[in-house]
């Protein structure tokens, strides 16, 4: 899809609606600090890097409209509590300004709402006041599972629920977007990603509720609708 | 498969070869509970569980002749050297008795052996003398990339390279089993993982050089081998 959606306005600010991706795990620096620059020319919300690339992609973002991105316990969620807060605590230090982690899903399966959002919190506490934004990789939770988890990690201080790692399963569905909005109100944050790859689709997300777009195709989309908007 | 690959003796110590794993990020307590109690039955070598678990199975398996392995920085190796040294720490103090690491494989691609092996000799050094084994991924590698790696993760205080996640790509091969096996001589341990699913598979790698076989039908492969060894 290389045109621009109908009902997407050129003064609509789509890039405030990205977060650029990169977690190909073999992807070497030079990689991230021209995606880093690129992202920062385009505005995009945020550059979502690995943890162990924090401390190169934040100096480059200083002082620009894009926020240094990462995620923890990721992409499956089963580390301890503790190594999670110490993943979260030394990515804020490095320059961090956006956390993803990807919570418990045993804990989820199992009925343990309780556990998983005292790992949210713990989290969240640790890294106040950034954002924290909860990763429920949707792919293998039934829509109960994933409404209610959504909620109690809302309660445990999530300023974001976030559908999938990109990683597993079928990523970001529009119907589950829809019922996010419709369950968690207007005011929470919902970030679609997960195999999101053109304009349309992002478009598509947003339209369904939600406020970002996580995708490693982000500046790429932004580039066809810098194109599109040049021509309007 | 369910008749025992020629070759394979009744008396050969199978059991010794074999790292039962369970690493499904949706599964519960109990699941853990009755595997560990199983795997510590048949006697084989290890229980590879998630981090979260490891404080939950490692007193079920005290005694037995089954280590509670765990894995770090899994599956993407793409964490910090620090949150690997701090979980790796975490784990063995809640009684892991086996590491299996994910190395940083950017670092492998972009040349920079060096960072990789102070990754792994940090981590070496936190959790010692427990043995730890490298995981190199090798789907995404080339052979030249696997062998350099492999030996360089020897010369950092590796007890054994791993194959792959069993996430991501093809898995275990053959012919890399072997390469490995030649490249490494006949001291380093060689841990086969990923797609492994029957006893035929299993003494394939074996008889190829690995000394270890990791599976998550690593019960199942015992159950062919004790039914199969009782008709001898």
């Amino acid at each position: 899809m290389d045109s621009i959606p109908s009902g997407l306005n050129p003064d609509f600010e789509l890039a405030r609606c990205i977060d650029h991706t990169l977690l190909t795990p073999t992807a070497g620096l030079q990689e991230y600090r021209v995606q880093a620059r690129e992202a920062a020319r385009t505005r995009v919300a945020a550059f979502c890097v690995p943890p162990f690339m924090v401390a190169e992609v934040a100096p480059i973002l200083k002082g620009t409209k894009t926020v240094t991105q990462t995620v923890i316990g990721f992409p499956l969620g089963f580390h301890t509590i503790g190594t999670k807060v110490f993943e979260a605590r030394e990515a804020a230090a490095a320059g961090a300004g956006e956390i993803d982690m990807v919570v418990n899903r045993a804990y989820i399966r199992t009925g343990r709402m309780d556990r998983m959002a005292a790992e949210i919190q713990a989290v969240v506490q640790a890294v106040a006041p950034l954002p924290v934004k909860t990763i429920l990789e949707i792919s293998d939770l039934t829509m109960d599972e994933i409404l209610a988890s959504a909620s109690a990690a809302v309660l445990a201080g999530a300023a974001m629920i976030k559908t999938s790692t990109g990683f597993f399963g079928e990523g970001a569905k529009l119907d589950v977007v829809r019922r996010l909005r419709d369950h968690l109100g207007p005011k929470v944050g919902i970030k679609a990603s997960g195999g999101i790859r053109d304009l349309d689709q992002a478009w598509a997300f947003i339209q369904a509720g939600a406020t970002r777009v996580g995708a490693s195709r982000g500046l790429q989309i932004m580039a066809v609708f810098e194109g599109g908007a040049a021509l309007w």
